[in-house]
């Protein structure tokens, strides 16, 4: 996936070339990669992209426990559907493509992953309800099963790809693969979590289009994997905005894979285990932010003092999300009035005599009006930076929270302005 | 206003150039006008513009009926909080600037309003809670009540300009001025209606930073002039979004001028003159969204057969508002599939294998899949219209809402990376 390297003589369609053209400056240098344990992982081209690969699967050694969240849409996309339908937290293997979202297909959208499944489900020895499917790409457009069927016939069980190669596998819009590793050491125990995503459009809470898959290594409980995730998700996938726009596809994915002996099920266990999964969520959430479409800045947007949580974060999502926000931050113009009235149209009960912003650590405004000493230089020049970090006071309350969103730039129109071309 | 004459010659601001430069393709050819009865209209230039007229102040003949809806915002600007604290429906004078908010200066804000107020009504002989004002531009700086005195000063008050005039005055970044005029027959009494609004960004229901101001000549009470008001602001102004940022400002007056000394107050009388009242805040509104910041496509976005009026109206909000959608109409690309999207992320009950969308009279879904007879190239050809009629039939009520928006183009975000330089 380097611009300078493995892509320039490939047969790119006109979005594959944008993404290459636009990288994101977020885009890692180096990336760090893995060969797992406990698994195998398949990458195969179906024909969804026109030479990247674009279907991904992964077979586990033998059948283990997952724990999955899922969009909150109200049209939800085929393999939601049948994932909810078919799966009850045992999982043998997983089936991904991108560059289709088999979304808003109908019955026929479900037909077709019952006829990939089943012949998964023959050639690796499992069952139906053992499988997990997700697709991400355009809505809309039905697909012949046997594009896939084919890939499946061509793969050598024996051998393996790495995590990397997943994570570029499912990338549609993205501008790099996603991907984070920790290492955690319980008692004696030392062991791995990774994780790989996707992302970067159609990004707003309840998971935009939005594919993270996240593997432990010991064995953890289906209650405790359910716990882990819903606990860490909040804080970490559901506190990103690229566009407030949310998919039909969104899924996240905790699999225990046991490629490590040791049974996590202590409380304290479980602790430690969760501080570590919420940083290489944090981390992965933070990748996908980082290549939002068009993004040419960062933006972190802290509220504190708040009544609730959850007017903290309604807050921190109006600012984020707001049109003429994120169009100031990207002219780098410190216009703190477009914050204020982003706060203001979330109707929340709040003092406006009693708000603080602050753009980094600059105040610029306090008891109802601006900051008397403002020290406009130096907020202009903070905002040439490519993290942009906005903090409301709210001084009403001790809740917070903070959201990660991006700047609205020319480069998302031009990405999403003929995304199918 | 035109561009090709009276304003080349101007010592125009970035900002008011670039609105001219970029005048909305909805841009009127021609504007119509009318010198008002029972009021008069001076304009003036304050300085908040460079050299262009930006303050409006209008004197009744008598004390007359106003009712007046404000932005739902919980950081109101200045003019906001001293006309709820002031005004009780009984009005002489109106005071509009354009170019300053007087948004979130706290009790200074309040004390600027103080000062200028009382000043008029020691030059025209009225009470303080007589008075209304209204702001829209910047927010977060404090200004000199003088350069409003100053102004009001040089008042002739034996002269008037004219409705075109006011309408012109009260702009910031519209490209055109917005006025309608409409003729009411009530038995055989003839009378007129006539209004002025300014707004292109902020725009979102609550009554994005929008003005609007319209008189009635006859008289009519203040209970049935709010009535009339809340009765058909729902399905006009508030049903407009340009980039779904909620002003700090808005503001909506409507004036019975007692011009005409017909009494209006029988329930046939008022329903006469909702419906004329309709059409022309509909006319209103609609100019305001035409010249939506950046348009190169208005939106019409009607949501049919649904459960309730509240559900229809989000769904279309949803629609209007999703960057991904407009982009894509920006794009010309019938990208059905993100109206799916769009429908779902709402989170309203529906069942998405009812749901019809239609773009024009083009069908394009139907039972939760495409449509197998959809004309690809009919529908490319609707998307090089300049107005893109979408339809969602969700077959599960006999509700429904209509609301109008725009495309997100390069234009927006030139318009506000920097609109305050």
């Amino acid at each position: 996936m380097n611009k300078n390297s493995s892509t320039k003589d490939l047969n790119l369609s006109n979005n594959e070339r944008l993404a290459f053209e636009s990288s994101s400056i977020f885009k890692p240098k180096k990336y760090i990669d893995i060969k797992p344990k406990g698994f195998r992982v398949y990458v195969l081209n179906a024909g969804f992209k026109k030479r990247l690969n674009d279907l991904l699967i992964i077979v586990f050694d033998k059948i283990i426990n997952v724990s999955s969240l899922y969009s909150k849409t109200s049209t939800p996309s085929a393999p939601i559907i049948w994932d909810k339908l078919n799966n009850n937290g045992n999982v043998k293997a997983l089936i991904v493509n991108a560059g289709n979202a088999n979304a808003h297909t109908g019955k026929k959208g479900l037909k077709i992953i019952d006829k990939y499944v089943k012949h998964l489900c023959e050639f690796i020895g499992c069952k139906k309800n053992e499988v997990l499917v997700s697709s991400t790409g355009v809505i809309g457009e039905i697909f012949d099963p046997n594009c896939i069927i084919n890939q499946i016939n061509k793969i050598n069980l024996k051998k393996s790809n790495t995590i990397l190669e997943a994570a570029k596998t499912i990338m549609t819009t993205d501008t790099y693969p996603k991907i984070s590793i920790k290492n955690v050491k319980i008692k004696k125990e030392k062991f791995k979590i990774y994780g790989f995503a996707k992302g970067s459009g159609m990004i707003q809470p309840n998971m935009g289009t939005m594919l993270a898959y996240i593997f432990i290594e010991p064995k953890i409980s289906q209650v405790s994997l359910k716990n882990l995730l819903k606990k860490n998700v909040d804080y970490t996938f559901n506190s990103i905005s690229v566009d407030s726009d949310t998919s039909t596809s969104d899924t996240i994915c905790l699999f225990s894979t046991e490629a490590n002996e040791y049974y996590c099920k202590s409380k304290r266990d479980l602790k430690i285990l969760s501080s570590s999964l919420f940083e290489l969520m944090q981390d992965l959430s933070l990748k996908v932010i980082k290549d939002g479409e068009g993004i040419t800045k960062l933006t972190k947007i802290e509220v504190i003092n708040s009544k609730t949580n959850k007017q903290a974060k309604n807050i921190a999502f109006s600012i984020a999300n707001s049109p003429l926000v994120k169009t100031a931050i990207s002219g780098e113009d410190a216009n703190w009035g477009r914050v204020i009235m982003s706060i203001g149209k979330t109707e929340e009960k709040i003092n406006q005599d009693k708000i603080k912003v602050y753009f980094g650590k600059n105040l610029v405004c306090k008891n109802g009006s601006i900051y008397n000493k403002i020290n406009l230089s130096k907020i202009n020049n903070y905002m040439k930076n490519k993290i942009i970090e906005i903090k409301v006071d709210l001084k009403i309350g001790n809740k917070s929270h903070i959201v990660y969103g991006n700047d609205l730039s020319n480069d998302y129109i031009k990405i999403n302005a003929d995304y199918r071309s």
